[in-house]
């Protein structure tokens, strides 16, 4: 049996439609959930309150090994009736807004605004829906579930949470395939994830002053020298591949030779393959520049220096087009009438990418907008955010094996 | 006669051991003016109070003309009984420390400790002294000399007071020759003036997301190309002519192409016409590093700019070796077993220079030390302050034309 037609064996099924109704039923629960959910701060960093909120939330719903991890992780179990396999189902409890952010909500007719109420809050509210639904309609799955809102997705939180997962939780060795629910559009599938680097580089020297110590070696040009190699850089399209210096900063005063200077810089690609190779052609053009630098001038009050920090690592991988997981969501997006569209982004999904385990960003229903600034909406219109949670439950069903189905 | 044997005259002349003796009758009294005038505060482009404190103390010491030009310099002239040549004897009004420093003047024996006390205030005071020993002695010049209180010789300050006495003043014409007394020591005599020009340049582009929108032109880019640029300049040793990129800042966030950066860029050099030419390279420079990244990049969504802000203009000038300025004041420093020593800086005298204007830096007599710093010190123990107001007073009496004498 194709991805189609298990998509549409589960959805004909009568389990599917009653699951799909307690959906429908609990609609305005659901809208409950997420204004309690998004009105307790939930900053980078600072995901506590709001982890120990549905952290009581999972465990009223009845699954099993509910816990907290070390790194702030909260999690539970919706046992399979098959050998362990796991099926994880995510969504991140950070959002990218700091401590003191007015994150109440704010509700006209459908919409809802409130700083991180669409990113990534309505899918953890969304997520305990499905567990409803699944427990109301008897619907068993082969695979366990682990439901889990995980911490550090947003910013210099570099995925800590997910990375967490795969590298220390207990249930690792087990997951065969993981969805974070992110964002309300099912449409837009994120089968790659584009890794980062990110790095700080303070370039050192004597200083000095600037006339009468006129021919020391300079950070500044260091630092120049260094931003325009990589800007030469030669990149492909495909997979995409960025480099940008970004902010810089350093020197005291104008009439002296720097002691330091600073550049941060944002290396991208879509290919873990790729991204090394950046990586290590920036790296290299690091210290070609520092001998640069002090080749060209003297070095008779000392050298130039680079201190290369790094401040951000997300790893790239492709969940590739052959995967019966693309496969499965995408049917599911068609057989609610949505166009499935494959996307590159950076999120959750990036670890078990770079894993090779079968990962995919999918939605959680409903339409939103201006994420990341204070004026972040969320629709929540029954008819059009029903028919995105259907959609999700179905690749959620066809992933983890639902009982008496293919 | 050789300036050797003219200031060998002047000190063997009993008018000059009078008017030694008044300065030494009077050491007290120079002391006490310093400590009025340091604790009057001087900021840069807050001269006010202190030019009007001194401007007082102009007309009570009898000088003629005694006035505040437009620009805030105070003035006096003391006749000569010449055809009205005039030899300026200046010293500056302003200090670096910004408004709000604590200017109280704090006495340890023969050491005096209070920002500014050395440079400049200390020969505000010591010219006073010098009009009354010049007075008591019954000493007349055949050149009138113009006593000048100066404001903005410090930093961003540019030496408006005196390039505006040479430029708008209604003595302008007759001034013959200039002598600025600025700081204690009095054997190291400033003939070149190092001249500067600085700037802020800022690079504007439409910036944008480091990944979504890699491609476009980055201004930091354009940035490091004209560093580099400048940085491989080739100056001369002599005259010493200098280049520096001091400050950069620019960036917003480390996954954004930057919508500005900015450097700031010191260039000097002891020679008008080498600074000229390395003033006309930068900003050419500047021009083509733009032109480069808006060749090597998209302009799709914009193009690089520069701003170039000139924040900075000294002119240089060089009084020659053959002066004779330069010889009496040498013979002077000499005639006290001083080893006279001639040195380039940027000073006041820049300006005379500049325009050909037979002009020196000297000293005030005494020690000092920690110079724009809060620990500023001046030491007036009398042996050591005294003889180096003989100096000067001898060198000013050979450049005014001391009656009687060669």
């Amino acid at each position: 049996m194709n991805a189609t037609d298990t998509i549409a064996a589960i959805r004909a099924d009568a389990r599917f439609a009653a699951a799909a109704a307690t959906l429908a039923a609990e609609h305005e629960r659901i809208v409950q959930d997420v204004i309690t959910l998004t009105e307790i701060p939930a900053p980078p960093f600072g995901e506590e309150r709001r982890a120990a909120a549905y952290l009581g939330m999972l465990r009223d719903h009845g699954l099993e090994e509910v816990e907290q991890d070390e790194i702030g992780n909260v999690m539970g179990l919706r046992r399979g009736f098959g050998n362990g396999g796991i099926l994880v189902v995510a969504a991140h409890l950070d959002t990218v807004f700091p401590a003191g952010t007015d994150v109440r909500v704010r509700r006209e007719g459908s919409r809802l605004y409130a700083p991180g109420i669409s990113d990534d809050t309505w899918s953890l509210a969304v997520n305990l829906g499905f567990i409803r639904a699944l427990d109301a309609a008897g619907i068993r799955t082969r695979d366990d579930i682990l439901f889990v809102g995980d911490v550090g997705e947003e910013g210099l939180g570099d995925l800590r949470g997910v990375r967490h997962l795969f590298a220390r939780s207990r249930h690792r060795e087990r997951i065969r395939a993981f969805l974070t629910v992110d964002s309300p559009e099912v449409d837009r599938i994120v089968a790659g994830g584009v890794g980062s680097r990110r790095y700080r580089v303070t370039f050192r020297g004597p200083g000095g002053h600037s006339y009468a110590a006129f021919g020391l070696v300079n950070p500044m040009y260091a630092m120049a020298e260094a931003a325009r190699a990589l800007a030469a850089v030669e990149v492909p399209n495909s997979p995409p591949t960025t480099h940008c210096v970004s902010i810089v900063s350093g020197g005291t005063s104008i009439n002296a030779i720097p002691n330091a200077v600073t550049m941060e810089v944002d290396l991208r690609s879509a290919s873990a393959a790729e991204l090394d190779r950046l990586d290590a052609r920036f790296l290299a053009i690091v210290d070609e520049a520092v001998a640069a630098e002090n080749a060209a001038r003297s070095i008779n009050a000392g050298v130039i220096t680079a201190e290369v920090q790094r401040v951000g690592d997300r790893p790239a991988g492709e969940t590739p087009a052959g995967a019966p997981i693309r496969a499965f969501a995408a049917a599911a997006v068609a057989a609610e009438g949505y166009t499935p569209r494959f996307e590159f982004s950076s999120t959750d999904a990036n670890v078990p990418m770079s894993l090779g385990i079968p990962a995919l960003k999918v939605g959680a229903g409903g339409r939103g907008g201006r994420a990341h600034s204070l004026e972040e909406w969320l629709d929540v219109a029954p008819e059009e955010s029903l028919r995105g949670m259907r959609t999700t439950l179905a690749a959620i069903l066809a992933l983890a094996g639902m009982e008496g189905i293919g």
